[in-house]
């Protein structure tokens, strides 16, 4: 991962005016793979800095969420890192176990393609709006 | 990265029912970086797959704007892929200059910390909420 050059402190971060969160993206720290994206507001951001474990806001939920909770598959947080205007931020992480609810290691595991190109099979891989917040 | 499993089509993305927008993670395809946190739509997404080059929407502008139009740092786009939920997208590109406004590499080049304990320099690290839509 690039260099760090400088630091910006939580006061500054700059939440989503109707929701008070902002995204967050998992980056694993040692492969670089993007795990996944979540959201956080000033409390979960200031748990993960405080523990050094990946906490969230679940939106679906509406509670804090440390990632693995119950799973166990929780993420040590090397690195926190906020982008140029301050609304989107960066958890650099070990994680232990899958990020993904459906035991993936990543929740990117599936390719975006146009209509209508797919085969029958990707038509029927079911997405999963739940399950990620019943579960992860 | 993690090898692709499946596919999704469009048609499939989930987006924000507010905003009607989705997340969209840069990344660099051949190092690893996360580059940048921007926003799409459905057309933005279909532009992005149809050209091979990244396009995302612009909440400040309103508009729809092609990663480089202006600056020439424009983002090759080597594959596309979906999140478990279908509410966040995952762009790895080769990025052809600095994917930051700013010009640095990466728009994730600061480091999060607590209130109270930065240094007085990064206190003073300004933020940018505009210049990335007008410039980049």
């Amino acid at each position: 991962m690039a260099a760090v050059k400088g630091e910006v402190e939580l006061a500054r971060v700059r939440y989503d005016a109707a929701t008070g969160l902002v995204p967050v993206v998992a980056q694993d720290a040692e492969t670089g793979d993007v795990l996944m994206l979540a959201y956080a507001d000033r409390e979960a951001l200031k748990r993960t800095l405080a523990t050094g474990y990946a906490w969230y806001y679940s939106r679906s939920r509406r509670a804090y969420w440390r990632k693995g909770a119950t799973s166990g598959n929780v993420q040590r947080v090397v690195e926190v890192r906020v982008d140029c205007d301050g609304d989107a931020v960066l958890y650099r992480v070990v994680p232990e176990g899958p990020a993904c609810h459906t035991g993936e290691q990543v929740c990117f595991y599936r390719r975006l393609v146009p209509d209508g190109v797919s085969s029958e099979a990707s038509k029927e891989g079911g997405l999963n709006p739940e399950g990620a917040a019943v579960r992860a």
